[in-house]
């Protein structure tokens, strides 16, 4: 992988921000080799993603940050300069259900997900040996029902431990409270088992048949505390008929779940997500 | 198109019916040329569909149903034969937007759906032009929104007058009083804007938009008494991203319409779908 | 319509282009409503297209296209700029097929498709009420299958003649000479039904039919002189079992080529569609 | 899983068929829990495939195909009988890309594919660890380029002291001998990385992106000598645009091929694939 620096912003949208921000890689011979922007007219917000190869500049990341400080500064943008070589770290979270933990392990593991996994943790022991096979530490949390203080406080523990970017719940089929979810804004993935906003909430393929729809579906968000009502990163959705009982929808499911997970968890780990509000901006 | 009988019945699931249906086809003679069945385990019941050469039996539609109506009542059939080169009278309503009218006037046209159109009935003048080319009468019912009735009733007259089989809502834009549901169960159909059971009501795509959903859909849906809650015959989405306001999702939205409802419309005119509860079987 | 300023450009890539171009917009005022950019790694080729808002500029399009030509000039630029309120002149050839026809049709009649359409042109009279209905003048210009020379001579004079910018060949079924492919390279777009490059040639339908083949497709490209061989500008498909058949395939197939079509044609009238090579750049 | 009889077979069409094979079932008191079938105009042949619930029935497998076989006989039947609980003894071949047959073995691990796996080949040593967690031995045999009789040989004989119901290409990368292929007609499945018939032979994605396509496929088939070229049983398409790579269609592509071989080799075990002349019939 080229080294490249990502440059992600966004601001108030006025003339001269594209302007401002290539005058000032150009003027140090620095060399786009992706870009992305986009214009919300109604929000009236600017949003760009700027790849610029890492050796064309003079600058190491902090250098970089700090030569940028003053534009950002001047345009009132939130922003961020990542190093592409440099893996986030994410901790994957699971309950029993193991296809989605167990396709993000397979392209961790063949290199299609660009990442460090410090951990998984579960509520449950059972995925204990597919975890360790990929050489990755496995915590058992388990979960009082009475009391689920406790689970929370420990993963909560281990997050912190593992100086987590990311944390990714990979059908967890816990409810974090709400504290947790705002010490993690824009950084908690979860994928939700169903074209939301329909079937919010538990058991979304048994809903899903009850009203007998013909597409079932499968959401990709960030976790907010509101149950299910994150912003949304990607969707799928694949055919069902009146011949597939609520198990058969569980099955068809897991597909596009999988993908949608993979598929936000990716653009995520590449800096391709920009929220705003409870929407996102994806550069894909 | 070569004439045939269509049995269409559901019953109670057990053993033997379609013996006994195949056997009293067989013993006149009677080439099968299509045929589906599904067994439902959760509900119990039983739905067949059964396409016969007309020519190859030695009846009328008349006298095949008087055969056939000691086995239908021997297993509890609800049941319809009906002969394949008998057009249904199918009444279409629309309002302003044109799409979804223009799409099926346009496969009528073409032979694509084969059907009678008696009229087209709308609250406005708009579409009077488009529809009279195609030589189908066109009666504009204004609606007054202090006192709808005097509407509905003209509608439900017309539908009357015109002895219509089925009723299609392509973006009528009103709400049938219930008496209307009700008298004509399962051949009201509609087409609704969005994914249900997400974005029931108004304005979906820019709820759609406000949500941040990645695939605005549409749904072809048989019409009940409750809002667009009835039993669903088809659907069909697209993706959208942050690039896309609201009306360009209306644009987007528009043939996702024509294609669910086109979809729906000619499952129902061949009677491939069966109603069931709030479900359809949609042996298509 | 707000009225913008489309600049379209490619050239071989180098560091500053993008510095240079959005300089050269913001010095005068300009304010940025879209913006895309392409780098090919393989080509070594650069890809633009920017949209100003014309109002915020101080220029007419011919001045404005006079002060860019330095820049241009510098980077060794193919490129154009044009006014979003010019409709371009599109010329819509057919056989006797009528569905992309009257797709293309009603789009432009409600206001989708943003063009002119100065004529209709077909071998048949078939498609005459169906375009004059719309106020669009009719040519029916026949071909003798054993001199099809005086055929196109006319066809070229009729383009001319209307001074199009762009002629589609809405299932025009005829293959045109070389010398016009020639004339009006990456300016005539064709449909063809099949996914290519799968099933090049006559009767595609009846080859998928033939190979069994699970899902069928159509391809919007622009017209080489080698057939069915040119810049492909959008493809889509849908899914078919072993229950179609052939004449099943070319109702299916209708949709997926209208979709397909209007898609590549409104990219193509919004100059969204670069070529470079054989292969085409879509900002869409 | 409750057991079932299948009964699955294909004839010239005639009157009775249905009628013939339903009575034979409903007279020993069969309860029939699935029914597919399907005429085919053209080939004047009939397929069906009909799942009777075991216990129903007063019959060993043994017995139940004996009684069966008169009624074969006298329609010329093809036809078998299996028994839903018998899995077929399924082989997976692979070379170094570890994508589908990590796939395959998580679904067969996760039981969403029934099937036994006696044991994996492949001609390097890459993947063993992965195939030995789950428990399956793997055999290496690797491929002199110079002679690579010896290694077809291996494969046979393994193939048949494992008594293989089936044999699955997993991307095994090597093109199997016609004595091979003969030996087991319909009973080796291969994933092809591309949209069939585009781009059959090497290199499938690097020739989709000189052509400059919109979209990738894959495609699942049955394997014959003529390379890439026998009954198709399933395929899958994703969109891809300028913005991909070579590299990036590669990795887009293992997605559909993991779905169309899943979706296939799962029809192939539950016994849904009829195959006739070059084509399949999948009652899905």
């Amino acid at each position: 992988m080229e080294r490249s620096y990502r440059l992600v912003l966004s601001c108030p949208d006025r003339v001269g921000i594209v302007s401002m921000v290539s005058n000032f890689i150009s003027s140090h011979g620095g060399s786009i080799t992706d870009a992305n922007q986009h214009s919300d007219p109604i929000s009236g917000y600017f949003f760009m993603r700027v790849e610029i190869n890492a050796a064309s500049l003079p600058f190491s990341l902090e250098r970089l940050r700090e030569a940028f400080t003053p534009i950002a500064s001047s345009f009132a943008m939130e922003w961020d300069i990542t190093d592409s070589t440099q893996p986030k770290r994410v901790i994957l979270m699971a309950s029993r259900e193991s296809h989605c933990l167990a396709d993000l392990l397979y392209r961790y593991h063949s290199n299609e997900l660009f990442c460090e996994i410090p951990c998984v943790i579960s509520n449950h022991e059972d995925l204990r040996s597919m975890v360790e096979w990929h050489g990755i530490p496995y915590y058992c949390v388990p979960v009082d029902p009475a009391d689920k203080q406790p689970h929370f406080q420990r993963v909560d523990e281990l997050i912190r431990e593992h100086d987590a970017d990311t944390v990714v719940l990979a059908r967890y089929m816990q409810i974090l409270p709400t504290e947790v979810c705002d010490r993690y804004t824009h950084r908690i993935i979860n994928i939700h088992h169903s074209f939301l906003p329909s079937f919010a909430g538990a058991r979304p393929y048994h809903q899903a048949y009850d009203r007998g729809v013909k597409l079932i579906g499968a959401t990709c968000h960030y976790v907010t505390p509101e149950l299910d009502a994150g912003p949304i990163i990607d969707q799928e959705v694949t055919r069902v008929s009146h011949r597939h009982l609520p198990e058969e929808m569980v099955r068809l499911g897991r597909d596009v779940e999988k993908l949608a997970l993979a598929r936000g968890l990716r653009w995520h780990l590449e800096d391709r997500v920009l929220v705003h509000g409870n929407k996102t901006v994806v550069f894909a």
